[in-house]
């Protein structure tokens, strides 16, 4: 296997954060989205969306897509499962790691790649080479949403340790990613969120977390 | 079990597609987003984000989003696989899933909210009660999107008869469903898509799509 990685950039942290847990490594080729080096023909070869980060299998067979990605690995390496061992951890985990994405990543891409100059023409991912210009009407949308993620963060995190109940699941890691990257548009923990800060200061203690 | 459906929705359709494939009955309440009872004091309390399909437990337990119950009813109901077998499969499944889901039914669901009298103060799901004002530069980027959602669609299908492979998926029913709800923005299979017009129709004949 051969991990296509960005370091800087949310989404590929998600993942680096579920292998550090699970104690996997893969090689890894690092991409430089700033400069668009995704966009680029070499690794729109690899991926026509140009999206990170992908892994490329032995049999050549490449996917991308955080979750997907996730899938496959937990599948191959059951060990210290983070998306859930019930049926019902299962669902309730995907329900919940969904939400952070929507709510809490997602709307930080929309509120980051529509006024930050390296994204203008490349405002959503996925879109390989094309020119998806940027909607600056999006900033205050995407912001709206996060407001919502931190409410529904801090409601939930009053009664439970971890999202998902008495441990760490993917649910968490994608949310952590989320608010680090909220941080690059100066947005964050509301003061006041009590119990989100303090489960976010428990899993940033986490080795996992420097990966 | 508990299923809150809707009939006419898009997303709630993919599920009700996957339990007829794996012959899964639940008892269903159905609520009219078109009137916005979804965001209505009573469904909000079942389900803070309006978010439908929502699949209430026996415990009590709700949770949201298509591809979380699809999880729980595929580890609860192992049979007729729709989500994959191997860790491969699984792996892939959920990245073709995903594509599908972004660049399909999401798109999808920018142009026609962005547009539709009855969603201009309710722009993206998920929002609960709250006014998320339409943003019309969005309907010509879900279209943009959906035209490479087209493009990827046919140059997989001239070399597998199923998005995964040799048989059905959850990546197929999305898409399916995808393209349907594109019909309501007056948006479908490009003509001279042979393969995907082919595909279609193979899907569109098995009972599972009237559900």
């Amino acid at each position: 296997m051969k991990l296509y990685d960005c370091a800087m950039a949310p989404n590929p942290r998600r993942l680096r954060i579920f292998m550090a847990e699970k104690g996997i490594e893969i090689p890894k080729v690092e991409i430089n989205i700033l400069e668009g080096e995704n966009t680029g023909p070499a690794f729109l070869a690899v991926n026509p969306r140009g999206l990170l980060p992908t892994l490329q299998l032995d049999d050549g067979t490449c996917f991308d897509e955080v979750m997907a990605i996730c899938r496959y690995l937990e599948a191959l390496y059951p060990w210290q499962p983070l998306l859930g061992r019930t049926p019902r951890e299962q669902g309730l985990i995907e329900s919940l790691q969904r939400k952070a994405e929507f709510d809490g990543m997602i709307a930080g891409s929309e509120v980051f790649r529509n006024q930050h100059p390296a994204f203008l023409s490349r405002s959503i991912p996925g879109g390989g080479g094309q020119t998806i210009p940027a909607i600056p009407a999006l900033i205050e949308r995407g912001s709206q949403t996060i407001e919502r993620f931190y409410g529904w963060l801090e409601s939930l995190l009053q009664h439970t340790p971890f999202l998902a109940g008495d441990s760490l699941s993917m649910a968490d890691i994608t949310a952590l990613c989320a608010i680090d990257f909220h941080g690059w548009v100066k947005l964050g923990i509301p003061p006041g969120n009590k119990a989100t800060a303090d489960w976010y200061g428990r899993l940033n203690a986490r080795p996992s977390a420097q990966a």
